[in-house]
C-alpha cells in the first residue's frame, strides 16, 4: 500500500509526530496520547494532527486518543524507518565529517532513525583512505561503483558549489532517488528524483530579514 | 519603511533571487534581467517572482525587466545585508565547528552576506580558549555579558537537545532577537523571537518518506 499525492507539508511534520512519540515511550509515560497533547508537544495545532493521520489511516478514537506504541510503529513504517537504508555522504570537508558524526550517532541513538551511513567520498587523496567513526572515506572514482554494490539510494552532498550538479547527476544515474544538498547551489534534478535543499547561507540571510531596526512583525 | 504581514514564504524566496543577482553581476553578464530568467534561475515561476517583489516596491519596467544592480542592492536593504550584523554560535562541538567555518566562509566570499562570527561558546574547559579561523572559543558564563557588549541579535546552537531550550531563553533574555536552531529537539520562544530550525534527523526522515520501493509521486 503507498499513498500517493500527500503534500510535502504533511510529510514534513510525520518525523515531528514520530519524535514526540519516541519521547513518550522513553519517558515510559501513559501507553495513549491526544491529538491535543501530540499537536502541542509537536507544536501543531490538534485538528492539523488528526487531518495529518487522516490521510494514512484511522490511528485514534475519539475521546481517547492514539495507542502511543502503534502510532509510532504505523509511523515508522510510513516513513520508512522500519528497516534500514545504506547512505552515502560526498565531500568529506568540515561540514561534511561534522554532518557525518551527526548521522551516525542518530543511528546509534534514535530507534526510528534508520539511515546507516556506509560510505564517504571525496577526491582529496590526503583524505581517502581515512575512516571517521569506523566509516572510510573513498575516491570518487569508486562512487558508482559503491553506490550500485550497496544499493544505495540515499546521499547526502556537501561538496562546494561548483561540483554539486555533477555529482549529483551521477549518484541519479547510478540509481539514488533522495539528496540531501547542503552545497550553497540550486540543483536541477530529473522529477523522480527528490531533492531537499538544506542551504544554510539562505536560511541565515532569511533570519536576518526580520532583525531590522524596530522590526515588528503581527 | 517597513513592511509589515509579509509572509514568510515571500521572504524565504528573496535570499534565492539575491543568489541569481549575485551570480548575473559576477559573470558580468546583460545590466537588465527579466522575471523568466531570475525565475528559471530561481526555480521559481516568473508570475511568483513578479508579486514577490511586487510587495516591497515597483523594481521592474515591464517588457524590459529589472536592472540587476539596482533589484540587487534593494534586495540586499530588505534582507538587512548591507551592513554588518554580528553573530555567535553556542557549542564548539563537531558540527558547531563546521558550522562556524561555513560562516566565516560565506562572510568573505559572498559580497551579499554581511553576517559577522565573533564568537563561539562551549562549556567544555578543553575547548574554551582555542580559536577556529580567527574566532575564540568563549566559556558559557562570559555568553551573556558578550551579546550585551557587541550587539548580537542573531545566534546559532549547536548544543545537545537538553541543553538548547535553556540557552536559547538565556540568548533571548539578553537581547538575541532571530536563532538558528540545529539542536535536534523544539524550541519553545517568545512571539517576537525569530526562530528557524534546521533539523537534518527530521529532513532526512522526511526524504525517506520517498524511498517505499516502487513509490511514484506524481
Amino acid at each position: 500500500m503507498r499513498w500517493r499525492k500527500i503534500s510535502d507539508a504533511v510529510v514534513r511534520r510525520l518525523p515531528l509526530y514520530l519524535r514526540v512519540l519516541d519521547e513518550v515511550v522513553k519517558s515510559g509515560d501513559t501507553p495513549m496520547i491526544s491529538s491535543q497533547e501530540l499537536g502541542a508537544r509537536a507544536g501543531v495545532g490538534s485538528a492539523l494532527v488528526r487531518k495529518d493521520l487522516a490521510w494514512f489511516g484511522e490511528f485514534g478514537k475519539q475521546g481517547v486518543g492514539y495507542e502511543v506504541e502503534y502510532l509510532r510503529s504505523e509511523l515508522k513504517q510510513i516513513l520508512n524507518m522500519e528497516r534500514e537504508h545504506n547512505i552515502i555522504l560526498v565531500g568529506a570537508g568540515s561540514l561534511g565529517i561534522a554532518l557525518a558524526r551527526y548521522t551516525i550517532r542518530r543511528y546509534h541513538m534514535d530507534d526510528s532513525f534508520s539511515l546507516k551511513l556506509v560510505g564517504l567520498f571525496d577526491h582529496d587523496p590526503d583524505k581517502i583512505g581515512k575512516a571517521y567513526e569506523g566509516i572510510s572515506v573513498f575516491a570518487m572514482a569508486e562512487m558508482e561503483s559503491f553506490v550500485r554494490k550497496h544499493n544505495v539510494q540515499m546521499a547526502m552532498i556537501t561538496v562546494p558549489a561548483d561540483a554539486a550538479q555533477d555529482i549529483a547527476m551521477q549518484l541519479v544515474n547510478c540509481g539514488v532517488r533522495a539528496i540531501l544538498n547542503l552545497a550553497p547551489v540550486k540543483l536541477t534534478l530529473p522529477e523522480h528524483v527528490q531533492l531537499l535543499n538544506a542551504d544554510l547561507t539562505l536560511e541565515l540571510q532569511r533570519l536576518a530579514y526580520y532583525l531590522a531596526p524596530g522590526q515588528t512583525w503581527e
